[in-house]
């Protein structure tokens, strides 16, 4: 028989741990919760199985909550032992949750709770209910998140002005422990660098206690502490490192051993930024944010392959409906989310999901579209925050970036609605009718480019329109070498100062062959982060920032977050376009690996398939080694194809 | 300067306590959640206010959540002392809240938290703020209900087979406290009758204790107790009773004892079951029902004339949009709160009350609309739950009760609609559709009244929709009295068996100046119980049972709730029928007083008007004595009409 789980109301744990998530942040000691609206889980809830029991058992509901069970509409107490005969039977929890969410565990033998349980929240249609392997016994607790922890001590200590300096030596998550004097009051204070942990009144994270003899402090991201108590000395000063168990399933090696340590520094980053759900940054906000998580889905299929995470993420920026605002106040990132959603199962095959989550999303994309202005362009509306990147855009009208995002929106919901049997060919006609729209307005075929906006007589160019036009395939392929030569590859346009949109043109360079032009940027700009002893990469690098500038941002001495989990880009890169693997139909039924050295002499690495499958791929000058767990894969190499076999190397000589 | 008050997003308050007292239930020792979805308060929400400081003040915001205040933009923690200068200030808080809701409080000199503050979740557009006066300090707790206590001796104790009997007098709902040995256990058996107190197997409410020295057991409906040990007896045994101290402002009395003490009855009966909102019974559901708190809200109006509490009443029930599901599941009780809405805007004129919750007003009629057939009739869905009454109605097609309910709840719609600055013709002309259609398919002219459903062949004719006709003037005058006669006042008709409809169809024999009748049904149908020694009126009397019969309902010994809110109609029937108060505008501007004795010689009464406001009528044989502290009252008597001066009394002898 297989393991009881608990259960609850799809969505209701993410909704759950997203309001705990969004209450954590703090900065300079104030609280500060996100600014957006949060969704409740449903307080109400009822669960149902049939089932069949061979012989008279006991069973017993577990749950922290008001509930009864009905056993063939014969109702029950919880947590009490009942009899039940042999025979078949109906099982049925009704169940209220004033505090956390309706959730529940059995474990009998002929009745346990597991993924085969419907439930409704007392309205509405049954779905299919949520699970998760970490909780399967009657002592777990859903509301707690099942993190790990292991004892980091520090690697150097010092003595500084402002206290002792701990070095964990590189960028973490922990909670820092220590025993102290109950009279004395200590001090810490928290840094990403050296210098933040010494800067008590600028530093973004500082804490002061006293009157204890032992201190857990909160979660929080740090490499430094500088810990000062104006009594005894706090002993055995520990962090206890606090993340998500998911297993590294690829790797990255070429002949360039800095390539080697960027793409572990990005796998370490996405690392500390995949708890709960993808997280912007560890130190900061600590938020889930579409935009940022949005490409953390997709480094995510090249690292550990989990599609858990990626669920989880989405239904927490989901909520629940009614729709009243852009998910995180923005435009675009209500329309990543969509995306993100299609791409979600274009990769992983998981209908299941898209069928329990398909009214939420279709809820979000008729909030989009009621929002449309007559032209039928997604505009600025009150409570609306156009974003696309921190950069010189003209936002003073309608924007191009925002339109092609729409455009793919349309083209995912085509999908969503098709997949669970609606029909979809209304979006595909409106956004058929908006890309002749775009075309007609944003387009400057002289430029090879398309205007950030037409209403302002700017006529001004940036790379962001013009990156989504290449990576969604909206323009032709004539039209997408015309934009990387007069827009891409034209320095006179403005350069992208963030990891985050760096990585969108870096995918829209590569999709264009342009490999060497992208492991030059990694090297150069993932690299001068890590030549600046960057141990998880930043929210933002300027190259010509000198000093402790790299740390400042929004106004703040070190408002700049040093691991962001949008930097972890080149994971998605170099696995895509050197190791060369990818999807050719839904869920990596089959799939391709098209290597492509670049400018390395040899690439050797590893990437995750679906269902814990990798591949490996080797190459140098003169041979390609590709091994496989999954079938279905084509290894692509000099124009030729060959199938590759299933736990048996395929070398290819060219 | 005024008193600072805790202020939370308007609704909140009501959803979370609405949570807490639909998991409150229990029968047989096993808990019971209601069966309907509940909404949760929104986690998220930002309060503002513009202010003016005369000079540099301190000031704090004080709440349990994770939260901070902004002065002008900057941010400051929640809990903490605030220097702001002197000059205008713009504050705002931004809150989230895992459990409970948001809600703040701030009392310095120049800001203070009170109902001048607007709010939003985050989302929405911003709306006024909820607040209470029973919330003044910084140390009370919006999530802890303000009830008042009061301790309540046994006044006859017995001993009996089953343990020791505490009879308390009368109906109550209390805590019980008592002292023990800890080594002894002890059961505790609850019943509204001693009947039902003596016996353990059957009584609803029972529970045994055991290890403590001291108990206080969950507040619950009891009048009788029975104690039981196994060891030491108990000691000091009371009743804590547990109450919202709300000011009966209304009596009455006449030449019958027996009558006033059927009012005494119901406006004890009203007391008990008017706490965080009008629920049913305070026995059994103690939940909030539609149906019966719409009679409630006219109660109150005759007996407290407590706005707050209908409010209350009003927003749990109508929950948050999305609405997938009817009130209470049931399709008249979604109907009911419509027209209850209205009715309390037409007693009290606030305005600001439908401007708030219009959006879900309009949401919820939005979804009855929805459900409707192709006819354009209120029919049975899949989740739906046509009740009207307990009683041998024929179901087997589109019911003419619902019918008229709804015609009703459009005309609601089109006054709330207008009221809002909405148009409201487009209800009108489709409740005028809707009467052509119910007079053309459930009216026949020959039998005076109308079918329950015209599509079964049966053409059964029962009373509940020819009360509707009548309570909301669906017909003319002249069918109103054909319907009087050949249905209300037929004895082949089924009689009506709960004080519920029994309610309603008193309204309608009253308002067709049945006076006598209504009387001599008072006396006999709810002095039948009196008579039998209730202390509160019961949720079903059938005069024709005996003993213990009375106290069985729903297949259970002891299922029928002995103090059930439907029981007060006599209040409200004795106040607007026999006194003859009532607004003939909006909030009571204009009011009639329209004595009429009926069968009995004389009769004293006084009645609320709305802001504290009171109308005493005096009657005989020859004169009658009306004062009130009101303007706007006019006294009706045979045909001729006196303005009611206010602060003196008007003497008419006739």
């Amino acid at each position: 028989m297989k393991q009881a789980q608990w259960i609850w109301y799809n969505g209701d744990f993410e909704l759950y741990h997203s309001m705990k998530l969004h209450a954590r942040r703090e900065e300079f000691g104030v609280e500060y919760p996100c600014f957006w609206s949060l969704s409740a889980p449903y307080p109400t809830a009822s669960f149902a199985k049939a089932f069949h029991a061979d012989e008279a058992d006991i069973l017993r509901l577990v749950t922290p909550h008001k509930a009864y069970i009905t056993i063939d509409n014969v109702r029950y107490a919880a947590n009490t032992d009942i009899a039940i005969a042999a025979g078949d039977h109906v099982a049925r929890v009704v169940i209220l949750a004033q505090e956390g969410f309706p959730c529940i565990y059995i474990n009998s033998k002929y009745l346990i709770t597991d993924e085969t349980w419907v439930c409704d929240h007392l309205a509405g249609g049954p779905v299919p209910v949520g699970t998760w392997d970490a909780y399967t016994s009657p002592e777990d607790d859903p509301r707690v998140f099942p993190f790990a922890y292991e004892t980091l001590k520090a690697v150097k200590i010092t003595n500084t002005d402002e206290g002792k300096l701990y070095d964990f030596g590189r960028e973490t998550f922990a909670v820092v422990r220590f025993d102290a004097h109950p009279a004395a009051k200590i001090r810490v204070v928290y840094g990403e660098s050296r210098e933040e942990a010494t800067d008590p009144a600028e530093a973004l994270i500082r804490e002061t206690v006293t009157g204890k003899s032992h201190y857990d402090l909160a979660p929080r991201a740090f490499r430094y502490i500088c810990v000062k108590s104006d009594g005894a000395e706090p002993t055995n000063v520990i962090a206890d490192y606090e993340y998500l168990p998911l297993e590294d399933r690829a790797s990255f090696s070429c002949n360039r051993r800095d390539v080697k340590k960027i793409w572990d520094i990005c796998a370490y980053t996405l690392h500390l930024n995949s708890r709960e759900f993808f997280l912007d940054g560890i130190k900061r906000d600590r938020w889930c944010w579409s935009g940022d998580a949005y490409q953390s889905y997709k480094a995510n299929n090249y690292l550990f392959f989990d599609p858990a995470i990626t669920k989880r993420t989405i239904v927490a920026l989901l909520g629940k409906p009614p729709y009243e605002q852009h998910v995180n106040t923005i435009n675009d990132y209500s329309m990543y989310l969509i995306i993100g959603a299609y791409e979600y199962y274009f990769a992983t095959g998981d209908k299941r999901f898209i069928e329990i989550y398909y009214p939420r999303i279709k809820a979000l994309y008729d909030f989009i579209e009621g929002r449309l202005n007559h032209l039928g362009y997604v505009c600025h509306r009150p409570g609306d925050w156009i974003f696309i990147d921190w950069s010189d855009i003209d936002k003073g009208g309608d924007l191009c970036a925002e339109q092609i995002l729409f455009w793919q929106c349309r083209n995912a919901m085509a999908a969503l609605s098709e997949l669970v049997g609606l029909e979809g060919d209304h979006y595909r006609n409106a956004a058929d009718k908006l890309k002749r729209n775009i075309m007609r307005d944003f387009w400057r075929e002289d430029r090879g480019g398309f205007v950030d906006c037409y209403t302002t007589g700017r006529e001004n160019i940036t790379r962001h329109a013009n990156i989504f036009a290449i990576m969604y395939d909206f323009v032709s392929e004539k039209r997408a070498r015309k934009i990387t030569r007069m827009v891409l590859e034209n320095d006179a346009i403005t350069q992208i100062t963030t990891p985050y949109f760096e990585f969108f043109e870096l995918c829209a360079l590569a999709k264009m062959g342009k490999l060497s032009a992208v492991q030059k940027k990694i090297e150069s700009y993932w690299g001068g982060m890590v030549k600046l002893g960057a141990t998880s990469i930043w929210e933002q690098y300027l190259p010509e920032q000198v000093g402790i500038q790299h740390y400042g941002m929004y106004g703040m001495k070190y408002g700049c977050s040093l691991c962001h989990a949008w930097g972890g880009g080149p994971i998605y890169l170099l696995g895509r376009y050197c190791l060369g693997v990818y999807p050719t139909s839904v869920g990596y039924e089959t799939y391709a690996v098209e290597p492509n050295r670049g400018t390395y002499k040899h690439i050797d690495g590893k990437v995750p398939l679906p269902e814990g499958g990798e591949v490996t791929v080797k190459m140098d000058g003169h041979t390609c080694t590709v091994t496989t767990t999954r079938a279905g894969g084509t290894l692509i190499l000099k124009g030729k194809t060959y199938a590759i076999p299933v736990g048996e190397a395929l070398t290819v000589t060219y």
